[in-house]
């Protein structure tokens, strides 16, 4: 996630970072070149005039738009669900803590600490699971004899989950937890389940790749063709023009591609590592350790 | 679900895996025709000149751009919210097993493990009844004597969740779960059902069909009358214009069609058995079984 | 509900079933033979020019685009939220029948059945409530005792819950239900409840009036005007362009017109006999019964 | 709300009840006024004249009916919103009727009834708390030693509910409601401080100011300019175009301020009297009295 | 959050408070003087007459505006859902305060109020949190010896969350509380949680930087190159177009930039101050004390 102030006025055209125009610099230079040289060539191509009047662009203009748009929504919809799962995550890791501290009456062993350790556990094999990273947090907030079991199982942050469960289970048939807190306790960890299912969702299944396919093909065709609609009418101002309809149109289209997947280490992605952090802070200072880790802060201004 | 990366730059107009352009080829190469031989005619039809200028066509393509755009958002929010149904599904799969195994008190007898294998029943059961395909998946996870009354049920999926349901009463009774606990199981049951209702709602009530027919008719007089209006400005550019106009408005119409109805088995349609797989993985491993089957992976960039 | 296939290509322009043509048949005549009059008068009236060109009506056609697209999604979700709420009502007529029949203990008496039966008979009297129509269904599933009663009650569905709630009630002080259960159940009940106000209320609460007003009135008044504006440009073209424009206007203002109480019995409202009948053979089948009514099917593409 | 048929084709154009015309009749007959006077004159403001062609127009208007049909969405989502919450009225207050009289033992006393008033009572005080009118209504359904208390409370809506969970305290203290539906009923009763919580919201928090004002003050520079740009091109239809599109234009504004605050007397506001009355008649019919009141009719097509 | 009637007819313009106009009053004047100058050179830089249509501009104008009105819509939904946490904190605080009345049963101690005020102080905690202010109003809530743990923690809000589910846990394990009842108070301890995880995620991050910037650089160079599409066409009017358009273009931008973190001071930002003391004042008058605050007032018609 990038983390910076809004540029005022005149810098606002030469900030850098940020900014996508890094990434799609080859496509936009390429469309201005061929203004350029439509422009040269008063928009002929081997002696035959290319007449095209700026109308067709305005019909498919439109159309163009208004897609584009909708694919935007989409991919913005699912960059916000992702972030609300992992909000979702911060409320029942809290719950989670909260009342397995206070409800799990502590027999001498350490089953309430073991269990708000797990949910540590879970938030960090979730985000490496997510970003196909290899899990080198998870392992300290587990208990030693699980650790290789969850590491090497096929659904860590699962397997983590049941574990947990199973512990659950045996302290409320030992009279430790009233079966109705056993209860409550199982729905927050359901709600875990749902937030891995729904990060798996989001990650998982992408737009259908048809609309992407079909919107850039269009995209393209339609800055590739505008030089030779434009020429005529505005001269040699059609590169300036062409440069800065391209720019839009393919920074939000990449954009868009960006945050398809939110979960991913692109600068327009979540910052996992933070939310993850944060979590475990929280969860720490409820277990009364005092030697808590910082929060992170973002590097160049972009925080992961 | 077509599963492939964005190819780069120009590759993308050669890219024809996932394209939807083989499925509305008649249809382009009609209108593209048509206005071939619009340019040549110089519009002229019957030795009578049909003057159309642009300028209704950017009234009526406003419109009917506005209108795609809406029967395009609603289909996509069905697509999605088949697939959330389906993450629901994963959800409270992989939590009636962890409750089932934990909270269920292992009577020298498999109830437990009956359980969780009858939700994997339920996951196959569900797909084939979505898809209208023959049953060959559940039964090898029913108990024996279930299987027949099951797959002549007038709805299997539900008829297992009954099944499911009288076990755990039974278990109930004999004070093998505490009654929150059984409560708590069988919300999840309930949204098993939430999920086997809501699929049939989306496989079983299509948009409107007169808004398919109305924007069908509409697009289609749009593309045919196109040429006329252009051929007087733009010239042999004509069929062009028409075939990449036709392209955008027929591919998002027929990406539309596509996905009205995400359980079928289209390119663009939803990974149900890939879904099922990972929940028979999850589930088969909750069991502590070894012999797991592998993960789905597309074939041809298609995964079903 | 309209169930047909889409035609394909050419059949396209002459379906007739499904098409919202013959319900603007009259306003599309009326503006198309004002187009006519038009275009032979060359847009003079009483030996007077009207002088409009295309200009006005790209300024007042794109809003109108937009806020009829604004009604068309209103009413389209009213029509979407309206199937959810019968969706819903699936899910929990199934799970209260299960719930019923599995955890009320049958203690020589027909409880379990009754209560099934009831519910039966509350889907019944709700799409009566809804449409209006005579109460022929429900009374064949209520007790004999009940029949007259919830017939002459103000509010024939709610009456029916609450004699479901009180012989909840008894059986709970009875011990044949576990207080936990009885609760639960209870929670299904107010779900059904959650259904019936939900459909009342989108039933009983039409879109503002003074949207419907401002927009047909502005639509009209578009396309009776609309002549003038096109004649000087593309003269006997004329009807042709005012007829396409009228008929996607009109068309999609009437389908609005007959989604937006998406419980009536138009061509274009939900199939509540369908969804009624789903579930009376699905708690039928509950309750063991083997002569089970046939599923619904469409009658001439038309599924009530 | 306005309750009244659609009127048919050329009626349309003189209904005058359910119009919004009257409340702008002023703001249009200016804009007219203005355009008559512009077009007699030529353009012309003394003896200069304003050449403004209808382009910039076409640059503004689009974006204006993105703006204006972003606010009307916004609007027309909190008046929707509100119907739910009031929906949730229902369904809570027959679901707590239910559950007092059905799961509450009477022990000679009247409590299960003084219950079921209570919530008749919530309903009017809401009403009466959300118009800012006084409340006439609500004390005859309460205790007559609550009335004082609860009408000089500061919140007397909320007050009812303490009232409520007061003596439902006291009798599961009692032994005379289990604790788990002493649960289930406050969860009922929570869900009608969400109602009012949710009320109080859309009532007290409009949508920020500055959208308002930069929209009004937007649509209004557009309209007076307007003239000037369409009156070298359509001459003496300029009064008439105009017109037409401030009609638009100022009329959806209008639906929009009226329908921002839901719970007002304004003609397009919801019938909060009607869905209080129909509550209070279930509610009674619950108590099984037989003198009930008549469900409310519209009176000139209006429902309050 | 600005608090004002709308202002009638010609006043409507020279509204200053709530007006965006002194937030962008250089930006707009800025592209005003460079219209002023174009004006006068005729669109010459240097002896070279740069030509531009206004064709381009409603090329780019389109995607600008259904782009602006998708920041705006997105912010705008920002903006309602952190009001719906404010709303769902009265709801969960006033059920707190009921709940913990009613069914903690008092034993001589002052559980019951301590708990109630606790509400109060995480009230207040949770606005400074968001606010980034120094927190001077929660410690008069809290328990003496709580006060300083609470202040110095990581997370003041979670920390009083704790303390209140163990004090909690502790009346439950004497039996002053039914397991059930404990069970739903701590339902409503996560539902602050979830208030408070919420409002963070709002807070803590903001639209994808890249939208933000892409857009204010489309906007700006748009606007920029403006007057030389115009000044050809409409002459000396250009200044005035430019203007308006500037004005609305960058007042909608900038208003979004507004309302993108609700949580702070701006003008158009929530009234947390005033939902802060609505929510005291109910719960100190559950208390049953009478020496309530006042409601907040606007000062100069802002609430904050």
């Amino acid at each position: 996630m990038i983390v910076r102030d809004r540029p005022a006025a005149w810098r606002l055209f030469f900030a850098v970072r940020g900014s996508i125009l890094h990434r799609i610099k080859w496509e936009v230079t390429t469309t201005v070149c061929i203004a350029i040289g439509v422009t040269i060539l008063h928009g002929r191509v081997f002696d035959t005039k290319i007449t095209l009047t700026p109308i067709p662009f305005s019909l498919i203009g439109l159309a163009l738009a208004i897609f584009l748009g909708f694919r935007n929504s989409a991919t913005y919809d699912r960059w916000w669900e992702g972030r609300k799962q992992w909000g979702d995550l911060v409320i029942h890791a809290r719950s989670l803590a909260r009342l397995s501290l206070n409800h799990i009456s502590p027999n001498g062993d350490d089953l309430p600490a073991i269990q708000v350790r797990r949910i540590i556990a879970f938030t960090h094999a979730l985000r490496h699971a997510l970003r196909g990273s290899e899990d080198c947090d998870s392992a300290a907030f587990l208990p030693e004899n699980e650790r290789r079991d969850v590491l090497n199982s096929v659904n860590p942050p699962n397997r983590i989950l049941r574990a947990f469960s199973a512990d659950l289970a045996a302290a409320t048939a030992q009279g430790r937890v009233t079966p109705m807190m056993a209860v409550s306790i199982e729905e927050n960890v359901t709600a875990l389940a749902g937030v891995q299912a729904g990060c798996e969702r989001i990650s998982g299944t992408p737009l259908p790749f048809s609309y992407t396919l079909l919107l850039h093909r269009t995209a393209h065709m339609y800055c590739l063709m505008l030089p030779f609609g434009l020429v005529d009418t505005i001269g040699f101002a059609t590169p300036v023009v062409v440069g800065l309809i391209s720019y839009t149109f393919f920074g939000l289209d990449t954009i868009a591609d960006e945050i398809e997947d939110p979960f991913g280490m692109l600068p327009n992605n979540l910052p996992l590592d933070a939310i993850s952090r944060r979590i475990e802070i929280d969860l720490r200072d409820a277990l009364g350790e005092t030697d808590l880790p910082e929060m992170l802060q973002p590097v160049e201004s972009c925080l992961m």
